[in-house]
């Protein structure tokens, strides 16, 4: 059976994945940048990935690409837009030829026409719900796993809903101290899984969650 | 200069120190007993630290022994009674010789006389605030470290305080998904804190977080 799989999905030591205040100019909130502790491993890991090294944090990261056929993904991580489209410019944060290279789900209340890049990658844009959501990418995906792509908000929704098989958890050693919690107030969703693996870096600690 | 440290902490994967609804006869609250998997490292630990045995989890445990010269614990760590005491009869759960051999002091707003026990440790019960409990600490401690035992709540409070200069914590692979968590709501008190060491055994995560 297909899975519905997470990836690289970094929070703080306190269980942040952002501080207070995520807005346009500080999509990580107050306090976190891009680059800064919470993702100076996941930078690393992919210029590892794309040198070709091996390694803990790499070897987790590549993962995160392997036998995935559609992804499905919140607006925010699409682009900073707020709001209806004021045009249709905007193509995403990933320049013509996307790093997908297959269908691409984008929940969001402001529909727009499809958006096929060049390299494979097709963006629809979709304001079903997420078990609707999830038939679609499962038929695009044609046998192989479908990766919930982010932000806290779309993960924290399919686990709540009991939908998500894998979760690849990445902690960092700092505190954030206040903002967007991961694993917090899921309900029920969260019963029912069990930490598989526990493994750590020098610069972090992964862990993976599966469905008992 | 002697420090305020506190060790052997144990957090599931997603943050909690106990479940819900704690009390007399489930004190790790709903679905947390003692000798499951979130304390199993901590049994196992120190069964090795009494064998001699060295290892990751047995070296880490260890350490919240080394050089402590007096420990502060909170009412529900020296017994399970709730409100006035019944009477004195209760001794501590540890028997006639508890491990501490220092003075321990006991917050709680129920005062009773100091008790001497047995191989040098004595309880004193105090009603006084974090500042001045520690002042008595460190006296006692006589140039030595001064440890905060538990539970949550007091160490909270010492955080809170920004009083705290070490805190070893150990990630335990299990979630519990709702109840009392360590590294939550601590305003102000998280600040300044950075995570000097992250280190998985086969069992548990070690950190340990420090006064930047």
């Amino acid at each position: 059976m297909p899975k519905v799989r997470v990836h690289n999905v970094t929070i703080s030591l306190d269980g942040f994945m952002a501080g207070p205040n995520q807005r346009l100019d500080a999509p990580f909130g107050d306090g976190v940048g891009w680059g800064d502790d919470l993702h100076s491993w996941f930078i690393s890991a992919s210029q590892d990935a794309a040198a070709g090294k091996s390694g803990i944090d790499v070897d987790y990261f590549v993962r995160g690409d392997q036998n995935i056929g559609a992804t499905i993904m919140g607006r925010n991580m699409f682009g900073p837009q707020r709001g209806p489209w004021e045009d249709e410019s905007w193509q995403g944060w990933w320049g013509e030829n996307p790093p997908y290279h297959h269908d691409v789900f984008v929940h969001t209340h402001h529909l727009r026409p499809e958006l096929e890049m060049a390299g494979g990658t097709t963006f629809h844009f979709t304001d079903e719900p997420p078990e609707a959501v999830l038939r679609r990418a499962f038929d695009a995906a044609d046998g192989k796993d479908v990766r919930i792509g982010g932000g806290a908000a779309v993960i924290r929704q399919y686990l709540r809903a009991g939908l998500i098989d894998e979760l690849h958890l990445v902690i960092a050693p700092l505190l954030i101290g206040r903002g967007e919690r991961l694993l917090d107030d899921l309900g029920d969703g969260i019963d029912g899984y069990r930490v598989s693996e526990l493994v750590s870096s020098p610069n972090v600690t992964h862990a993976l969650l599966v469905r008992s």
